[in-house]
């Protein structure tokens, strides 16, 4: 059997940090200085390749248009490689898994983003043991010889999640992501034990990258007593084409002319609005209180159990792949790559 | 012993509701109907009364005039009773636990919220347990013979949680609060076991109340690749006087021109502009990383680990009780009743 | 849709318990007055009678010739009934759904037992909403018609477990069962939702009981310095024809040539000795330690990832069906009901 | 500031481990090989020392000799080192920890034991962050100056455990150890926090070694139809001085004129009797039901929330040092170093 070969590709974040000498603050260091930290790598049986992106960034500066180079970077050597692990930061790393998931999704291979809390090459680091399990993850065979993982996934404190399922839950614990509404993909202890129910497997598909975002998505968030005025240009055709809400509990709002005129007007000019819940878990569910039938009857979009994340990401690439209204719409309610379970 | 006395205060939620017979959905129903389908509270040695607000509502229509009748009531009611219990809609108490923590600063009894995720005349239900075990806590004395909580809580499934500090994590558990940030205040098992060492305990302060609200607050959550001109009027004083920022991370954002023009003049025209995580766990740490040196520039202040309820709710009391701009911003500063841990 | 029938049978437990006046401990009361004490349990649709053994008791005091009048009520009620729910004390709770998993190996109809922490009289109870679940579940069908539970299981704060996974974990929290090596059945929230993946399926079995179980097991927990000598009747074939070793983390032991003589002889007379671990979670695996190879060389059986009362009890089943060793020792290292995990 | 000085004691165990190439099966390494693997250690401002004992073993083999080798190690370089690490395998580390824990009670400088539950040498490995952290804990001063931690603990997977407190849980998962009945003494993550309330501070105490354990000490876990007569040889002076009994809940029995008489007559001759509960959580607690009114009657001893690890260890500790019958009793009773909680 052959040696795996995986693309390790750095785009920054604290896993390759070091400390500003002047200022004391934490920035961004080169990759090299990052693939030397890990000797251990050098055990493997795999044949590791390393690719820095031109200007690695802390991940808040990330954005659809390094997305959109992450993508390229994978496709370009998609038939090279087994799998890729992404180094990132963890700020935006539950953003950028969503946003590659629907960039890349036809693919079978493993994306692997992973990252830190503490710098790797600081004494005490989570960074070494993500790193090598992300890699030896992205180099697994299932039995059939086929790429154990055919998703973009994230790799975290012993944890694989959905990448379009995770969020960052904890600003400074080692375990910094969760799976709110989806099982783990796979648990590392003393071996990998993956959840095959869980693994994503998809039809014949063939994987073509889109990474044409349509960046004109608005996000609100509500809350009792809020200045519905204050949120008006949000829904105004020529700064937004989609909104995404993230209301009460399964869907609900508070009654509001104001509200309901807004929105009204916003999707008979062709605007889209995608109702998700502000509660981590759970799922959407229009129409079981009445407080949410006001969006039922102004067509707004019910996102179940999507994670705000990805939210944010599906609408930015509908809007970008699709310009007819109604085939947004389908699309939106569509589960692309795993990212909602409809009830 | 006297018998302790507790004035339930019913606002309406699922605790109370039924079916509408014709659409099927849920609405709230009177008072009356709840305080019969729980005759265990018979068996209390306590003296209960109740009080309904005048028109019971779903939690998602909560706003700042219901939260001003409720802390008016319990001010009303205060030297008459020993505790006061609230049933509320789970979709918004942890914003009316904020507020009311806020709006009843100096209080020394005890105001525990409640609700349920299942309405309390059904067969299978938790309302009875949540509603049971409140009413005890609400007439709890600790060994000194003062209030053993005296502060704003919400009891829920067992746990009794910080009101300022919880947010609703689940749309369907059960166990629908979490105190990411904070510990328990208390655990029911077979006993009820007290955190000592985490209840609120003030020096001499009289209670008064405050419920004079200002909303004129704003709440933007970052995303890579957001439109930021769609938000500006955000950032207008006619229609906010201070803008609640959920960042990433310990406090951080990517570098943006336009939102530094728009946060710079804003604060400078005598704005407001609070930073929070949208982590659940942990802390904006001004500083830490370069992404968010912007906002220490510019005068942002850091919100430490308060939650987005508490951050929204107290930005709304500061505007409301202060006119003065520094007065404002010491008191978003200052940890009034035990909302945030500074690091 | 015919109304579903459940039996339920009274054991004694918690559950039922009142305080004795002169003593002050608490003991067990009559069956009537537990039923009374649920009134809402007559808004099922479902048809429920109730049958309480002769002489309710602590569990404490459970035995297999009680196990035997239970298993006997099953069976002569099995035609009549879609389901049964067991109240139990917690204490030997895990030890009976165990036994009651090999004395009706066959069934296909859910036996659900449940108890509690706090009596069901008292006003705080965690009682009532264990039977209120319990009963729904007993009457519960899959979307085939078929029962949804077809297996014994234990139902204990809002979780369904299977019943021979199951150990006490906790003498007083509300979750005072677990399930370390088994995924859950079910879990109780807004709506119950059942783990089909996990839930036991057989194919064409036919309920028999079998109740005559053979007592004579030993069981022995190793522990560094411990006097083997003192355990040495333990492996007598006049006392027991079976002993289960509580050993170290996989599997393992320390050297001892008095152990492993004492060992040999045993099984060489025709003992049979189950290796289990005595961590909760995991699974012995014979072989991946050196420490592990002595109990190999002597024949010592592997339990695999089976609980301490799993092997207790399916060692007396075995021994009492069986009288043929190797008989007994296939039927010990076969999975009978669902009791372990082969690795 | 001084550098800490801290003495790495290597006992044997996985963490030191390598496979044996006939075999396959995993065989301890000597000392070097361990310290080589982590050139990480060389960055820490600590002065580090390396003591292997003269054999090291698997944990299995593990038995009071070595135990005293380890205290007299520790207390022959007390006043030469800040803190001590014990590289130890964790199947049996929790009596180890407890073991040691009454040996060197009057101790005020931290021993850390530690190990993996995958070789140090192998790519992943749980191992290197064990023993880096422990380290740091161990050279750790409080703001006063004096060590951080003063007591025997466990550190393993970011968690820090009070070293009598804890079991192992897990024969595989990288988070083996709980204190089922005491909170964490620190957490690992971004940084090291330190739970200031739970860690040990002793009065004036000069320390002592005392590691002559009298190893004549029994454990009977009691089970339902359990062949009482099976286990009398466990009350029979000549082989035990010291039972301890694992009962059922809250310290629980069923009646048994055997086990009465057998008991009655052992402590009657001089025996002592420890009542522990099989549960993980929770307390035994005496004339609670009535079913451990026997043990009352008859003068046995309850152990509180004491872990199996620990009343084993502390019965072989008080058997050793005391040769009177009372003042066995009331060292058994006692809280020695923080061991149990009295309720």
């Amino acid at each position: 059997m052959k040696n795996p070969k995986v693309l390790i590709i750095y785009t920054g974040g604290t896993i390759g940090m070091i400390n500003d000498p002047e200022t004391g603050a934490l920035k961004p260091f080169d990759f090299e200085h990052l693939y030397n930290s890990v000797p251990e790598l050098k055990q493997f049986n795999y044949k590791l390749e390393a690719h820095s992106m031109k200007n690695p960034i802390d991940s808040s500066e990330m954005n659809p248009s390094i997305w959109a180079d992450i993508a390229k970077t994978i496709f370009d050597n998609y038939s090279e490689y087994d799998g890729f692990v992404i180094l990132h930061g963890s700020d935006t790393m539950a953003y950028t898994a969503s946003a590659l998931s629907f960039m890349l999704s036809g693919i079978k291979k493993p994306v692997i983003l992973t990252g830190s809390q503490l710098p790797i090459g600081q004494i005490r680091t989570d960074g070494k043991e993500n790193l090598i399990t992300a890699v030896e993850i992205a180099g697994k065979l299932d039995p059939a010889g086929e790429p154990m993982v055919q998703e973009v996934a994230i790799y975290f404190e012993f944890q694989l999640h959905r990448g379009n399922r995770t969020s960052k839950q904890s600003t400074s614990n080692f375990d910094a992501f969760i799976s709110y509404n989806y099982p783990l993909l796979a648990e590392a202890g003393v071996t990998i034990e993956f959840n095959h129910a869980a693994l994503l497997r998809k039809g014949f598909q063939k994987l073509e990258v889109f990474s044409n975002f349509n960046t004109k998505v608005g996000l609100i968030k509500l809350y009792p007593g809020m200045p519905v005025a204050a949120y008006a240009p949000i829904f105004d055709l020529s700064k937004t084409e989609g909104v995404v809400i993230e209301s009460f509990g399964n869907g609900n709002t508070f009654s509001s002319t104001e509200l309901e005129n807004k929105i009204d007007s916003y999707i008979k000019a062709g605007g889209l609005v995608l109702n998700i819940t502000q509660c981590g878990k759970g799922s959407v569910a229009h129409g079981k209180y009445e407080t949410s039938m006001m969006f039922v009857r102004l067509g707004v979009i019910g996102g179940y159990d999507i994670t705000s994340e990805a939210a944010i990401t599906k609408m930015m690439y509908v809007l970008g792949r699709f310009s007819d209204r109604d085939e947004r719409k389908q699309h939106l309610q569509k589960n692309i790559c795993g990212e909602f379970t409809q009830i």
